[in-house]
């Protein structure tokens, strides 16, 4: 029989979202209050009438380089955050770059649904392979793990060696990571002659989970489901054992818009990840997460009652994630610009085995020692990247003027 | 006027002697019931008796590599923590490796004191550049940070660009970190142009921080004090603005014993540090650091009353830190079994600047390509320590026949 993190989850729909527009109106209220950033975005708006999707879907969309440029006229939060630093809590810098805080209290970003949903239980131990440096990642799962009463191991990202070592010590009975981390670990560990069978249990986010991949890991003993949070909003959607889309989080109200606009599209139509977040600390208004998704029809045989969406279906924008990190447009300029050889560059993102890789194509003018001149770029990748990637030089005629930066080339069928 | 963390800080040297040891005795029963390992260890000593010093070294020192050897037997605490994984808590390897829980509550490891010393307060915002990954070291900071109303940047280790870059816009009021990098932060800050005057407060540890730093730093406009501290215990004790040593914590019994031995040497002389840590979930008693201290005479004219030792003063082993790392001779001997070549190697460690530099001299029968092999042996050393090093080729005859396989050529007078 299913287990249920609470009953929240098995409502019936209309008292959910009687719940939701029952709270929303006198939240934005307190938001408006608290918090002078949006008090100043939601000038105007009749706060009190906020009673349906409709009413909900008058305020504009706020998006990530509205959110930057408001961070940049007034640091660190824009002026979106209730929060004051004698709280007590963190703050981060993603890609972007944005900055968000910590919320208050234990599991702030949501995420103890998700891995409950994911098999996670009291007195589990689990091995954390998202990066605590910078961005939340490590923490939003740290915090809805410790919540949940389980014990964390902080791995990090990197030191593969040492993460082995100490997680066939520790014998972890689940994994958080990038969907693609897992299967380095249970490689190497079986290189090196050490046990990882411990590990039965994973929630994986920040990528793709290629269903290839899903097989393999349930044939090496190991469930592995997925949860779609960002940096900005924590847990937005998992997945249960039913294994049919992902489940919207109970905190969030999620709206699907038409790319670029404030328009929500018919159900089933692919655009824009809107939400807004019932988190006083850090509220999301009609957030607009640049992910594309669609609303998946009917209900998740899990029993789990709430309005489910397909896994992520790309970006909005060019910007993409290579193996669970953020590569931006800008990023590509910037490469572009530390090169004065390079006339035009394309970033194309695939799939090479189980691993996301890229490759830079330029068009450059090199007329000596063109080896040299790649290994500068690589270099100069990998510094605004934090990833490795490899350059190709292309002649400039065959690049397309489609005005494509970042091409991902990706096959998410699998 | 100074002011205080607590009246702990300040009262009667011998109140706070019988205060500790009217604990002890009790404390003892509690570890000897909830741990096992520590059950075993303390079995056939009469723990009611415990009331002095005196009758404290009678117990056996307990030593890391014993503690090794108790975790691979029982993994992962060898029975030496009073911890289940429901509590939510999290799980470390250090070097070693050893294996430590986080202590339940808010400031485990007893940060809170040490920062209050050196001018943190409620709504300091902190960039905390240790790492949060694997070892505790961040979240020793980070949690004592928090625990006194602090904001953290959780910062980690490396992406000096990005730190600069979150730091600029976040503005700081703090820093926590090893003694070297923030002068690294505050370079690279000044190459971009970017200002990080908001820093004016450090708490530094994990390595000796050289006079001449300390006084760049002061004139920088940031005010720098130590804390030493250790991944099993947390903080053992903490500079002042006085700067005469550092002041034993409040919740340690702190000994000076002759190394290799189990005797408390005469206050003054240069000995291991071995502590008796009050923490009912991971208990420390008598438990050797391998760093060796002295007592300092008399009281801090800060106002503190508690003993003061002398900063850190190398290693009772030859295990030793470089760049807030620690390096092992198992270490040097797993990169020389690595390469069948080498026949004798002994790792040189210098200051280069204000930086850690580390130099593996071997003897090596290299027939063909020295270079590829000094490149291989590079990588190794990366592989093993995570730390970038040297390589150089000498005659087997120029080493030294004095069973030293690290060498610490840095000079701790500054």
């Amino acid at each position: 029989m299913t287990e249920f993190y609470d009953d929240l989850e098995t409502r019936d729909p209309e008292k959910r979202e009687t719940a939701h527009f029952q709270s929303l109106g006198p939240f934005l209220q307190q938001v408006a209050t608290e918090a002078p950033g949006w008090a100043k975005r939601l000038d105007g708006v009749d706060l009190q009438a906020v009673k349906s999707r409709a009413d909900l879907a008058q305020i504009p969309v706020l998006r990530k380089p509205e959110m930057m440029a408001a961070q940049t006229e007034n640091p660190p939060f824009g002026g979106f955050a209730a929060i004051n630093p004698g709280q007590g809590g963190r703050i981060f810098m993603s890609p972007g770059p944005v900055y968000e805080p910590q919320g208050k209290g234990p599991d702030p970003w949501r995420a103890g649904r998700s891995l409950f949903a994911a098999g996670f239980r009291r007195g589990d131990i689990v091995h954390n392979s998202f990066s605590y440096h910078l961005t939340p990642g490590a923490f939003i799962l740290d915090e809805g793990l410790r919540a949940l009463g389980c014990m964390v191991m902080p791995a990090g990202v990197g030191q593969t060696e040492q993460q082995v070592e100490a997680a066939a010590h520790i014998k972890p009975t689940g994994f958080v990571g990038t969907p693609d981390f897992l299967k380095v670990l249970l490689d190497r560990a079986q290189d090196v002659g050490l046990s990882l069978a411990s590990i039965s249990k994973a929630l994986v986010s920040g990528g793709a989970l290629f269903p290839s991949l899903r097989q393999e890991y349930r044939d090496r003993g190991v469930s592995v489901l997925q949860a779609y949070a960002t940096a900005d909003a924590g847990v937005i959607a998992y997945e249960s054992d039913a294994m049919e889309g992902l489940i919207v989080d109970e905190g969030v109200i999620l709206e699907i818009v038409r790319p670029g606009t404030d328009d929500p599209v018919p159900d089933g139509e692919v655009g824009e990840v809107v939400i807004t977040v019932f988190n006083p600390s850090y509220p999301l208004v009609r957030f607009g997460t640049g992910d594309l998704s669609a609303v998946l029809d009917g209900q998740s045989p899990c029993g789990r009652t709430n309005m489910r969406i397909k896994g992520w279906m790309g970006r909005a924008d060019q910007r993409t994630k290579v193996k669970g990190m953020f590569v931006d447009p800008k990023q590509v300029a910037e490469i572009a610009a530390r090169h004065p050889e390079i006339e035009k560059a394309r970033l194309v993102v695939t799939r090479v085995g189980d691993s996301d890789a890229m490759t830079l194509r330029v068009a450059a003018s090199v007329s000596t020692d063109a080896e040299s001149f790649l290994e500068r770029v690589v270099e100069t990748m990998s510094d605004v990247t934090k990833m490795k990637g490899s350059v190709e030089i292309v002649a400039k005629e065959s690049m397309p003027n489609d005005g494509v930066v970042i091409a991902d080339e990706r096959d998410y069928d699998g």
